[in-house]
């Protein structure tokens, strides 16, 4: 059955095309900015009509298929994950970026059936760089195989990650002193592109050779979870265990060699799954 | 006088794009890396190839010019900054960037006379953009006029900055407590291309509101600096007095408000200013 989700794919390629023009047409004009969970969490109305481009037209074509989309979630929609054929929707994946127009801006579309992720499309709009995975196919960018570093010296490493939007003082103090720690080993830097989806297409491509991050949402991840493995790479969990799609922390590396060194320094706080029950309001 | 720098300002542009390119070839085979003053402290052969292609261009057209480069410091030259017409380059800004072929990798030529910066061009040769500035006469991207953001609350500002090569612990402590202390003001994001030429192209793009960074170079932003306030930003010290393009460090901002408020929450700790004396040995 190799074929069996190419439909699938094509169209999520051509839709996250089409988002990303959105994207870039929206940049020309005043950009709109609200807030979700405190006054840097931001959201505008093009994430909000992008995610709506985005389902409505796999929903026309694919009518049988479920969503978890963060715009949707973000308005109360359940996430739910189910073994039915399921696309995870990031429109705009860095909102604060897209907001100042800094160059890092992705659609996220990652697409699981049985719960196991089958592919994934990040289309970096503002650089046009089109990054796509498939399970036992490869990861591409605009056609060329990507593959990961094959640096294992953790001294020679160069690591993504991101601050995130949460300025919580406990919160705030654990990630500057993981991050610390890492700069210390001492590895060669610390860069943030300010999108975990971007992020990890990087590592996908080579250009780092890890990322990190805790309170990221599935969404921010499901589609780059298959650029990097395809890629060559590995995920884990930020204590070391198995990835876990819902739990908001994850390590996504070239090789275990380098994953496993970075969880040693990584201060763990806490994150509430995207699939906790939530109250009813 | 309007155009007395003109034949200089070209050739720079010329030579800035000439170099970018072999900078981008290099990046197709195997870089061999080279350390400086630590082992994250990163050099190539690339490094040192296009300070002498860019130099000995410079020096056949304008014999009688002068020259501050990054690569001729390191073996040795003095960094001796007079009145007469001198090119401040830096042949690869982004070292660590190029090894591992993260997309900010920039030549950065300066220009200045009399100790006054006349003309700067940032090429991010991988991005293949070409920033220029002149004083008086504004600054450009790819022909494009550029324009700082127009924020003066420091709340919805992007602000970006370098971590930098040293890992001396007092150092990096400092270096994270600033940061720390400026996300929890909080601003919408921070941010480190990797390069501080970029990052100035950024501040004068409208894409963060300001970059600053103690331990940079005079060859790391004197173009960055013309391109910034021609954009209609501003320069200061990290403690809140005058730019001093020899002190090793700098604030750039979009303006005085945000710069002002950036100053206070800067742990300044010494960095050896550029023009300081050195032992011959």
């Amino acid at each position: 059955m190799a074929d069996q989700w190419q439909e699938s794919f094509d169209h999520a390629v051509a839709v996250a095309r089409k988002a990303g023009e959105v994207i870039r047409d929206a940049l020309q004009n005043n950009v709109k900015i609200m807030t979700k969970s405190s006054s840097v969490d931001l959201v505008t109305q093009t994430d909000q009509m992008v995610e709506k481009i985005i389902i409505s037209s796999v929903k026309e074509k694919f009518p049988s298929h479920s969503f978890i989309g963060e715009e949707s979630v973000a308005a109360g929609q359940p996430c739910v994950f189910t073994d039915n054929p399921t696309w995870i929707v990031d429109p705009v994946d860095g909102t604060t970026n897209f907001v100042h127009g800094f160059p890092f801006v992705a659609v996220s579309i990652g697409f699981a059936v049985n719960k196991e992720l089958e592919f994934g499309v990040v289309y970096s709009c503002l650089e046009d760089k089109m990054y796509t995975g498939r399970k036992g196919k490869g990861a591409f960018c605009d056609g060329e195989r990507l593959q990961v570093s094959d640096v294992t010296e953790i001294r020679k490493t160069m690591i993504i990650s991101e601050l995130g939007s949460n300025r919580d003082k406990e919160t705030v103090t654990k990630i500057f002193s993981t991050m610390q720690k890492i700069l210390c080993i001492p590895v060669h830097g610390l860069r943030g592109s300010g999108t975990a989806a971007t992020n990890m297409c990087l590592v996908a491509s080579g250009a780092v050779e890890a990322f990190f991050e805790i309170g990221i949402h599935c969404w921010d991840v499901a589609a780059g979870a298959v650029i990097v493995t395809e890629a060559g790479g590995v995920l884990m969990d930020v204590d070391g265990g198995p990835f876990d799609l819902m739990s908001r922390r994850m390590v996504s590396a070239n090789n275990k060699t380098i994953a496993d060194r970075l969880v040693k320094e990584i201060d763990i706080f806490p994150a509430e799954r995207d699939d906790a029950p939530r109250e009813k309001k």
